[in-house]
């Protein structure tokens, strides 16, 4: 099999990968949505502890250190392989959510008033 | 433009979808990687509270719900939408990234010991 | 000095004990609100790993189990560890904070309305 | 009763308080320690999001604004009040809880090798 690619891989290539993987331990009894939840917010704690005490400025360093990169990409890596798993168990469409989210977002947030600015919707 | 489904977009695809709104509101100048961890963990925890008093099991009927299941798919948007953006800007692949990140877990959790069983790892 | 008990230790001794701690390694210099509420996200969710592929309910035993209880309580200590340095920095007065949010919470949730319900108060 | 402050009051005292309101509801059904990690870690993140795009310096005076001043003590109380129960369900003493991670932490972290310095333990 071809090596995973992200100009060739599409999400339900993905999704396909990380369901076979649970079928094969039988782990789909433990992943229901509060669970799924649960791990894919821990996970995420955990990519954001590389970059406690750096400042936002910093953060680029420490993303691109050699040492950390491999680290940094595995804690990515499980953040998405929990999102993929808990679309696979609720039948979501990924790309679909996330093109109806950004047309939404496009309208909290239009191009003349956000631009440049870091402020809330609720804020412009 | 066809509209986004899984079998039919690549990552390659989400991710130039998000950076170009990124960059036609000049966002790039805040997305380190520190924010955009941040911006993710929060993302999760607002996913995380659909599910906090319900049980394991009945946190499958919430994600069906008719009023919740657009919410939840919201919500799950925006923590790969940051996802996505992250690899943006630290030049990350993905899909590679996944793979790579399988394969670890494929030795961490072997079939014959992992079967059936939550455990970590470390305590198989 | 006597060791700290809940019963004898006011929120003031913590706050000071903690300031000190981070006095004598001149760690204030990290310490911005920023910083502390990223280390607190990413603590509470090392305390959620411990609960993640367990039941609601059997995650009682989880808590209870003689090998667990110390990591459990380490992650609590080190959550309310960052809260009380935060408040160190802001200069908040956190009991009366938690006194100010139970009034407002108490309101919220009437006891006649919330009453063995686990509905956001806008369900009720 | 004289309302609450960190000189006057301890962690008894708070304990009892977030206890009553909880009785009061019948809400101990809902808290088990898998639930409350979560509320825990979703309120972390609802007081990380005040400060996701600012710099760690000028999240100060985001913290210091008197129009967020009164959200960021409401968050943070959410997250303390949430600790609190967690250490009622678990029987849990959390001063003593402090106080055992706090020696810990000093060994980790020796005045004479952490002095100044972010890096972790493992990089002293």
């Amino acid at each position: 099999m071809a090596p995973f690619t992200d100009s060739t891989t599409t999400l339900a290539d993905l999704k396909a990968r990380v369901l076979a993987f649970v079928r094969a331990r039988d782990w789909e009894q433990f992943h229901s949505p509060k669970n799924l939840s649960m791990a894919l917010a821990a996970e995420s704690g955990e990519l954001m502890e590389h970059f406690l005490w750096s400042t936002s400025e910093d953060s680029k360093a420490v993303a691109a250190d050699a040492a950390k990169r491999g680290k940094i990409a595995d804690e990515l890596a499980d953040v998405v392989i929990y999102a993929l798993e808990f679309a696979n168990i609720t039948g979501l469409d990924l790309a679909a959510a996330i093109e109806a989210k950004m047309a939404v977002n496009a309208k909290k947030y239009p191009v003349e008033k956000a631009k440049g600015r870091s402020d809330k919707y609720t804020d412009l």
